[in-house]
């Protein structure tokens, strides 16, 4: 347990609620103790549709299915809009730490410069026994001070309540090019941020060795960072999130062939990246499929 | 009464004041305890104009009149904005439960990215005795997030008053073509927007056959959701909110020949609909026959 | 007073300050007990200018005058913003009830959508002894939400106080014709949404025969609704305000000869309308015409 | 002391402490009790910045020498942004009437609608012991709302804990040609907006004998309003303000030769004014010569 | 300490907390009782992303490294945003005054009219135990009143609490030319309007010799104002802050040579500032070298 106590120590100035959430989060499911964390997240429904969500796996459709999906897995935590919260908090209360996702977006009405629409409270969250908020910004976006801005109320009143806050941080926006918003020194960037707003746990994307800003670019060459692999990514992203001090977990995006993803978790495990956030390549899957798969991810960690 | 019970269990996390309001919602009429509700919506006052929404029956310009039409045809519920319900909500204080309608449009200043004006507050709603809001969004406009977190801030209150949220789910935007308002992938996606915001029962238009995006045609081709008769997408769209654990009503939308109009209440009866919202069909005609047509209606919900 | 009474009803709903205060407008000066209204406005210094306004009888410029002149003619009322109110509230408290009028616009900025500042609050209200407040929208301008949501947050407090609502409702924006403005189909659906968002009393103008919208003419023909006569269109109107259940008084515009206004003020006399509201006509003219004017205006209500 | 008694009879409304502080200010200094005033304010350091204010008189760069001066000089006040009244505020407690100016532009940005930033609060007015708020409108600035709406909230505010409001309203913006800014019937409308919106006291400009509006001018010519001497003009802008109901000081703009300046006084005094805010003219001469020039104003205003 | 108490007579307005912070400021390390200042800020992580800034020396990733490297090096304060503060405010407590930064921007989406997002509060600085707030404006940007208006009411809170403020005043915005940014005038104004905000202590980049406006260009040669060394800029920076009132400290911008790096230093010295705020020229060296220049910086303000 001492690998959690040092990850809590990072934490130091946060008030004894907030560190017990941090704490029930990393000693709940599977990987309890080992300072790696497997999240489920479920806000496809809003942010792509139920159809191109559900469809492949129809069991996707009824909220049940991923409390009790979480809970079997024996996954760290689950993350969900207000709505999927609301309808099994209380018949699985107690059973799998929750994280109630504040904002949203869909995909009716897309803009290059994208902001969320905020979709819950840090009240709601209290009332559904939740453990964390989650909060998603996009560093880039022309409505960055807007998310900024609603993220520090959010975090301030959620902190004060003794809650955790998990900020999904991706860059995105009219300056951006698209390899930008994955691309490595962005990824390091999004990190600091997110860390910098007050965040406890930084979700990212696995970066990629592109650099984007050419600034970067004399950095990384001059004082030899290295970018090659996917494990020196990860754990420059690490770094670059207070040298560590700062939970970061990493997404894989969308469902791809399996011995794939298992590389990513390796490389994610290697880097010294905290663990991952894993939507759609779970629940898109046949239970018994998702669950090996979770098995398998969830021995990597533990490796 | 377990069809009742068993609605209920879906909104397993609210308070029990939202419960009973729920419950009160399911218990009240000719369709009590039948797990259906047809519902009388009466805002084209505002916003159609008075000229186009009450000439064809001259009763309809009187506040009273639809409270009267209500009860005498033991619907469900009667919504109303602020002003309709002020009018009559203490001479039949008790006889018929109401839903306070919180936002509006009119027809003087149109937009292809509406955004209706908040009319009324939580606290009207006490005041006049409603056991809900009303709430309408229009997922697809720029203007969204103004909406979802306006009914975000509504429903938290209204929840903490042990109120229920009804939700007008209509997508309507700059991006969305003509047909696809009603497309059945976009209705499908508008009622788990719905859902997903916390909304307790939800209404929309009935859907067609058309498929708006690519994404999801693939989707529904590749995993055979049906779509073909108005029974399957009254279903899909269902089971789009939570598997059903959501009640959903729907529209028809304008007049129509009563033959029509029947089919249409057969196919949401047969593909698992919790009701309809007629407005138009109902106070445009002669009491009589608007009477007549309702109990052919619930005939049919009782079948 | 069994016409007062039966106008109270319409009312049912409110507490009973506010009926008080409806009552106190309905039972002051010449008209007590009639059911008809005469009222002061003064709130063209602020909107025209005051040389515009006042340069015709300079009485006007002092606040004093106006005050004197409502109690001297036994008006029911005096309406102005809050520096003429503040100039005389106290002096001359409790012998003319007073209305405070909330918004404002200045002629040195004008828009084709206009929207005008707020000016006053509920509390500036009742520091002053007014028995309501009074506001402005303008249906048809893109700034309309603004006004219809500030009006439900004045509305609802000052209906929390005891206070009455009046609101003066006159279309105007970018997509109306100019002749729309006072268009018969227009200044119904104007009554209409002033009365859907609680409004008390409603101001509007007299309207023409013309009809701005093809959807409302076909109806207008189809069903026959009377248009053709001043008084048919005053009776409208009324109608199109909750069936004569919410107060409709009309303005008559712009200074014009004695004749066309006693003509226009029987057709609302005729078309069952509550009464006038008349400034320009009353303070541009010599005290003792005006006072003359106004003793035959209230005769005619009398009749 | 009966002039005082009377010009404190037009603020017959407000509270007995808003009444206390106008008192102060007009028994205060060399005019005490003549029913004029003469204020120093000093927020060119803001408004044009330092080196342009405080080059000629170096002394100014000091926030005690404006305090010492106004003291010196007999003056009725001192008026200043919230930097220069918390440097010297407590030094000089209680020996000059303060009036906090609560909005302030630059001219690195610079608008052809203009909008000051709100720079202090109400409750600062109060902590710095000042007997007055300042704020700055600018009558035909698209941005008027956000002016006039802050000022009613401010006023409010500062009404409720007695102090009195001091507005500034100067006309600028789009639509109003160069010269209109400081035409008569705009000067005239400025103060009226000002007074309706519930100031104690108005501050303008001089007005020139230049007519914006055709409207207006054909009333002038109509009505035979004299406007063609400056103390004419200054008589018409006082009764434009509630007919000498409230108190109008005027302003002499950039510096000039004492002559020009003492002529204005004279106009300004003739005409009915009550008194002048003299800040560049003052603090931009040696110590000496300014304390004479004030000597000689307030002769005049005294004869 | 004569002179610490001096400075502090130019805040005599302000209660016995605020005092006691700058006093707490002003008499921490090894500048203590001297009246100078050197601050360590290290907000470049957000400001500028963690690449650009940590990537010459790898420690500075690591929070606790500031804490350690600003205690060492016996500096006045250190200045930094939320979350690096969070990071190590209690590990470190009371062993370095702290500035909370409540506002920043970062290089993801740039624009010549920026304005920072806050991301942080006046209580995140209370219960981190921090000495003091600090907030960027830029004068000259259109958002300007955005910025304003946000440090008026943060500003307002801090004092009520105690705390001291501190000013980042930096000139940019889409009408200033970049040369503008760093003149002597545009300096010397964005000085006074820092301290005409109410800043306690103000942040100025070192001026050049360029003049922006031609209005200040003339003042200054007709008035014969010194500006020609890099003394007499600091001179006249310091005095256009309300006579040397107000504490104005510098920053030097980019890393550069040591003896040019000195000669500024010497150069703020004798003009009269009151210090240095250096981030990059100590963070991006590696720690021995930095310790070594800051002991020269603090020896020649010790001169």
């Amino acid at each position: 347990m001492s690998v959690v106590k040092k990850i809590l120590d990072g934490y130091d100035s946060d008030n004894a609620g907030t560190l017990s959430n941090i704490y029930k989060l990393l000693m709940h499911g599977k990987l309890a103790g080992t300072g790696k964390l497997v999240i489920l997240p479920v806000d496809q429904g809003f942010e792509h549709g139920p159809t191109r969500s559900f469809a492949p796996n129809e069991k996707g459709y009824d909220p049940d299915y991923h409390f009790e999906f979480a809970i079997e897995a024996g996954l760290n935590a689950y993350a969900a809009p207000l709505g999927f919260l609301e309808a099994g908090s209380r018949k699985f209360a107690g059973q799998i730490p929750l994280i109630l996702k504040l904002n949203n977006s869909d995909l009716l009405m897309e803009s290059s410069n994208p902001c969320p629409a905020v979709t819950g409270s840090v009240k709601d969250a209290l009332r559904l026994g939740c453990c964390a908020i989650g909060f998603t910004i996009y560093p880039g976006s022309t409505a960055r001070n807007t998310m900024y801005e609603e993220l520090r109320e959010l975090a301030f009143e959620a902190k004060s309540y003794g809650l955790a806050v998990v900020v999904w941080s991706y860059p995105r926006g009219s300056e951006l090019s698209k390899e930008g918003e994955t691309a490595i020194d962005i990824a390091a960037y999004a990190a600091q941020i997110a860390a910098q707003l007050g965040a406890h746990i930084i979700k990212v994307k696995l970066p990629t060795d592109f650099i984007e800003k050419d600034d970067n670019a004399k950095m990384i060459k001059k004082y030899n960072i290295p970018i090659k692999t996917q494990a020196d990514r990860v754990r420059y992203v690490v770094k670059s999130a207070f040298n560590g001090k700062r939970i970061v977990i990493f997404s894989g995006g969308a469902s791809k062939d399996l011995e794939s993803l298992y590389k990513e978790i390796e490389a994610i495990h290697e880097g010294g990246g905290f663990g991952s956030i894993i939507g759609r390549n779970t629940f898109q899957r046949p239970k018994e499929d998702a669950l090996e798969m979770l098995n398998k991810i969830i021995s990597i960690y533990k490796s």
